[in-house]
């Protein structure tokens, strides 16, 4: 589904936003200017560092280069923030600050951490805070690398919380669906813990794979010489820039623990039966390995049909994050999400739009579980 | 330098073998047929599954299809062994007993199990039989996937030890130059060292990292939505034929245990670096790993200039293996090696053609150390 038809059946009438701020024009933020101004919206830019800010005009990544970040979000609709984790918080709350309406989201790699602090920082603003963090492009590449389909077909976390309000999350939802990703709405905690699986811990075991290769003295050039293409596949992230990874691993040190300690307990494993001469269970392990490598879902799922679900919601908060992360951690992509208030404000139905299928039923399912009330129908 | 202009250099008046046997026609057999008959060399191809050998007749990468491993070896200058591990002393000394003047290598992943078995079980006939592996292909993309260029570049390890018949060793170290693929002398212990550090344990890093990544209860699937580039490209490997690598690990169990242990250290000081917070430890060990991985040399070494070195050698056992290991150790690319014998045939020369550099100084140097006098010459 690319951007433009994901827009058509939403069913918006008008563009889901027309101006926007990015707030850090890397790799990401510029990505994130180039695919909304293919879309119309009107994106002023910001960066601490004036060179860059200037490079991104020339590529026509953002519209305007704003001299503060007040100047960068008053009047917007939207603000993504863009900068690495350790400066991320800060930025979310001075553009808070800077307007009374704005919605503002993060792409940063961890988001506990983030989004904490931001509700702590905005106790009240961070209601219009939503954390988020595409899985695509790497820090690495820098803003000359930006283009408007970085995100196509990329899964793009968002993590709701008990705070944040539905239509700022709705808000969000939406622009990265028309940054044509699949929005995946995780709490803060699972997004770290899953982050830490495939990308933190990952990125440590290539490294320290890559570091361990080298100092065998004089002969590794010989050694290096053998590496053919598995070691160089497997170590290829260990060339990227280390300097992110610091900020990184320290603010999501309890999750990185936790998959880093099930990497050790499982390679300790591997080495009891290498040293048994374990044939059955090396196989056994390898073979569980080959078929999870295979079934790695490539780009976004094929969908054929779409289910349209309405559920009324009582009008508290939580119910957001609690409906949206079950979606997330059943895998159902959410296509499509809207609120309608009732007149009194107190109750109102949220309808989803989602991928039909098994996960769907069994989302549904818990739904129900936790004593809502679905209805459906199918979308056209 | 390709095949054909290698042949050239090497100055050979005539096709170093007319006649070759290739023993087990899977991936790197048929693509070591395919090279062979592209240089005129006629091969006789033996598999016990007799489809799979009639279809390496119909791919073209052997002439014929023999009705056993004798008759395919008799009269052969060289034999090929290209079985998995476990298999290939057998064949190996079968191949040796079939022929008396019969030169035989073999293509497995490891060597110190396999050149031992084989010394152990001919003793006499096992200076007709030098260790090899060609570090290309992968044994899971079978016959169909041979080519003639799978070995253009790639680094081919031979291991000559103490009992090697020097021009059994050249025999094979020019057919492998002629296949288009740079041979390295290292001996078997040393290339067991360096595989299982850039081979075997990244198999095991990348499967047990997959394996890990995995059973997170339900929500597994939404947790490999999430892995992009990185974790796609180091869990590659993963997705391999696991059954090859039980024979491997046991095998090459000893070396893989010195490369786990030296991994796991590692690793075990990352988790120290992270639970400490310590940024400047891990930012350390990431630029380490990152120059590492920037420096991994891309296919063959381009060569400006190379030098002729001559050396009076005694006509004993070991000098051939102490001579080329050395350069192996070096990573000095021996380009081409003769032995010209005295005729009383207790002295010789040989004559050994290497790219000119630091590495060709150093291994000069270290030939003077072993008490060898080297005269040297431009190579043209």
């Amino acid at each position: 589904m690319d951007a433009a038809e994901n827009g058509a059946k939403s069913g918006n009438r008008e563009p889901i936003v027309r101006r926007a701020a990015v707030l850090g024009t890397g790799l990401i933020g510029g990505s994130v200017g180039a695919v909304l101004r293919g879309l119309g919206v009107d994106v002023a830019g910001y960066d601490h560092d004036r060179h860059r800010l200037e490079r991104a005009v020339q590529l026509g990544v953002v519209d305007s280069a704003a001299a503060s970040l007040a100047a960068a979000v008053a009047g917007r609709q939207i603000a993504f923030v863009a900068v690495p984790v350790g400066a991320t918080p800060e930025l979310a709350a001075a553009a808070l600050d800077a307007d009374p309406a704005i919605v503002v989201t993060d792409v940063g790699s961890v988001k506990g951490a983030v989004v904490e602090a931001v509700e702590l920082a905005r106790p009240d603003a961070a209601t219009r805070f939503v954390g988020g963090h595409p899985m695509a492009g790497s820090e690495q590449d820098g803003l000359d690398g930006s283009h408007a389909d970085l995100f196509s077909g990329a899964s793009w976390v968002l993590t709701p919380t008990e705070r944040t309000d539905a239509k700022a999350f709705a808000l969000v939802r939406a622009v990265v669906a028309a940054c044509g990703a699949e929005a995946i709405a995780l709490s803060p905690r699972d997004h770290d813990l899953f982050v830490s699986m495939v990308s933190h811990v990952p990125q440590l075991a290539a490294s320290t794979l890559m570091d361990s290769a080298l100092g065998v003295s004089a002969q590794h050039s010989t050694l290096l010489r053998l590496a053919a293409g598995g070691f160089r596949d497997m170590t290829r992230v260990a060339a990227g820039n280390p300097a992110i990874w610091p900020d990184i691993l320290t603010a999501n040190r309890e999750a990185v623990l936790i998959a880093l300690d099930r990497y050790l307990a499982a390679l300790g494993d591997v080495r009891r039966m290498v040293v048994d001469g374990d044939r059955v269970g090396l196989l056994t392990m390898l073979q569980r390995a080959r078929q999870g490598r295979r079934a790695l879902p490539v780009g976004a799922a094929t969908v054929d049909e779409l289910v349209e679900l309405h559920v009324p919601v009582p009008d508290r908060p939580g119910v957001l994050a609690e409906i949206t992360t079950l979606a997330g951690r059943w895998a159902v992509n959410v296509y499509d999400l809207e609120i309608a208030h009732s007149i009194e404000g107190d109750q109102g139905v949220m309808t989803l739009v989602v991928a039909a299928g098994d996960a769907a039923d069994a989302f549904e399912s818990g739904l129900r579980d936790l004593g809502y009330t679905v209805s459906h129908g199918k979308y056209e």
